[in-house]
């Protein structure tokens, strides 16, 4: 193997405002060293596939004083959940040929300086691909309605097309689906489907639904907040005006971050595997080939032009 | 004792949007006979004092469908919160002389038709009126800050006058407080006061107050909501921006309401008494006297003219 290697790049151009566009991001080819330096405990990987994940908006902001996320480093390559393959390595962890998943540069090959925060993959029984999504940093919603099926919830999603509300219905199996950019009031959606009002709201979207939501939660509802991608690209988020509904239906409203359960990723790992080997729990990828396409599908993202987990396939091996 | 007897009343007159006025109550002298009927369950009560609260607003809308509270009906008394004095009972637990705290109107005389929902009044080594505020429906900002307080934790309460935040510290031995009327930027306010961040909100306000206390929460930090009295009279709620922060800082807010707890009042009431007669809490009323008083007083909690529980007297035996 050359010590020097072709290293393609995407690159964060500098800190975003408003809605993200493709050209925030920069295509380079530079050379990296295929070893790590002598005595430092990093590891060097081959990138094999890449997260696109809503959150990341967050990193593209600047992001003044202590927060969950720090911002990406204008002219260094964008950063995210990842699959890689163990090139060199410096840390008595890891070991050449180590398949690993965790946070990784958007580029062809990354040394990773602190690799105590990576996964190492230990079954292949499944795709490789999964660990950016399923498996690891995301696909959210389609596996939160599966799980929330397989609990004996009935379970409602939504979408933001009629092809995407047919496969929450026919393909995850939820009880029923609809289209929000259809409904001129999501109260009257709700009610339309939860006419004894919502026991749990998992909330990944904010704002107006938050809104809607919150008019027809039951009492003692309970809302896990995950994530709000309707606010991520507004410069002042949109307020929500219902709160007082906690008051009156005594709901619990709490908010989660993944890197607090990272304690429980071995169970979750055992029981999703299982669950996807018996097929009661099925995974839509939506993955293009590139990191020359890696930029259009982080954007696509908050336009909804992704059916399923956005991948980006950069090697298959 | 006459059968029948004068019974000056404080009517509801019709439903409010917006801020309420002295002039949506009316008072007018009727006659109340002084007997249950035969054969009926209730009791007939002498009412001694009212407590005035903030969710009364809430009753003076015209409320659609489900809610916490029902509306207060247009041209019967203003109900709410009252200490009375049994004067006749047709129910086996109550018998004349019996003192009791509970949902009476706002009148002399009251003919309560559901009595299970009155609590008799059994210790009175301490003043009666307490029953309408600390021992019983209010008085919450100046009795949550006190409990924290004897609990360890570090207390700041928010008002709106230099006499009212003199009072919390130098009264109620909160550790500091400020005039919210005075702080061009609350947010700015709450960072000063709490330069690491806040642990337990309790939330009473609502707007512009919660977006600033969100952004002033620490990680894991607590919010139990009880009310938003900066809401109420207005005809659409303030929009609350910085949910977000929820997610970031893995927030729980829960809200509650006092009648989901009262199997813990006999408790509660242990606890609190002995605090009282120890000197550990103390309690402020803001009291006036007579049913003419009545609508003025309660119009009043909404510019913040009380200072401390505001009580109406109607008869002090």
């Amino acid at each position: 193997m050359a010590e020097e290697a072709r290293n393609k790049q995407v690159v964060f151009r500098d800190f975003v405002t408003g809605f993200p566009k493709e050209s925030d991001m920069i295509l380079r080819t530079g050379t990296i060293r295929l070893k790590v330096p002598e005595g430092s405990k990093a590891v060097l990987v081959k990138n094999l596939y890449l997260s696109c994940d809503p959150y990341m908006r967050s990193r593209m902001a600047k992001i003044d004083g202590p927060y969950y996320v720090t911002s990406f480093v204008p002219g260094s390559p964008i950063v995210g959940f990842g699959v890689a393959k163990v090139l060199d390595s410096g840390h008595p962890d890891f070991k050449e040929g180590d398949l690993v998943w965790g946070m990784t540069g958007w580029e062809e090959f990354t040394l990773i300086s602190e690799p105590e925060t990576l996964f190492k993959i230990k079954y292949t029984d499944i795709p490789l691909s999964y660990y950016t999504g399923i498996l690891a940093s995301g696909a959210v919603g389609q596996l939160v309605g599966q799980f929330a099926k397989l609990m004996g919830c009935y379970v409602v999603g939504s979408a933001g097309s009629s092809d995407k509300v047919e496969l929450l219905k026919s393909k995850f199996g939820f009880n029923d689906a609809f289209n929000y950019k259809e409904e001129p009031d999501l109260n009257k959606a709700l009610t339309r489907h939860f006419p004894e009002g919502i026991d749990i709201y998992f909330e990944n979207v904010g704002g107006y639904m938050l809104d809607a939501v919150l008019l027809n939660m039951r009492l003692h509802g309970r809302i896990a907040a995950c994530g709000m991608i309707s606010q991520y690209n507004l410069e002042k988020p949109e307020g929500v005006h219902n709160l007082f509904c906690l008051i009156t239906k005594r709901i619990r409203m709490e908010g989660f971050l993944v890197f607090d359960y990272y304690h429980l990723y071995p169970q979750f790992l055992d029981v999703t595997r299982q669950y996807i080997k018996e097929g009661k729990i099925v995974y839509v990828e939506d993955s293009v080939d590139g990191l020359e396409s890696a930029p259009a599908a982080l954007i696509g993202l908050f336009t909804g032009k992704n059916v399923g987990k956005q991948v980006v396939v950069i090697s298959r091996e």
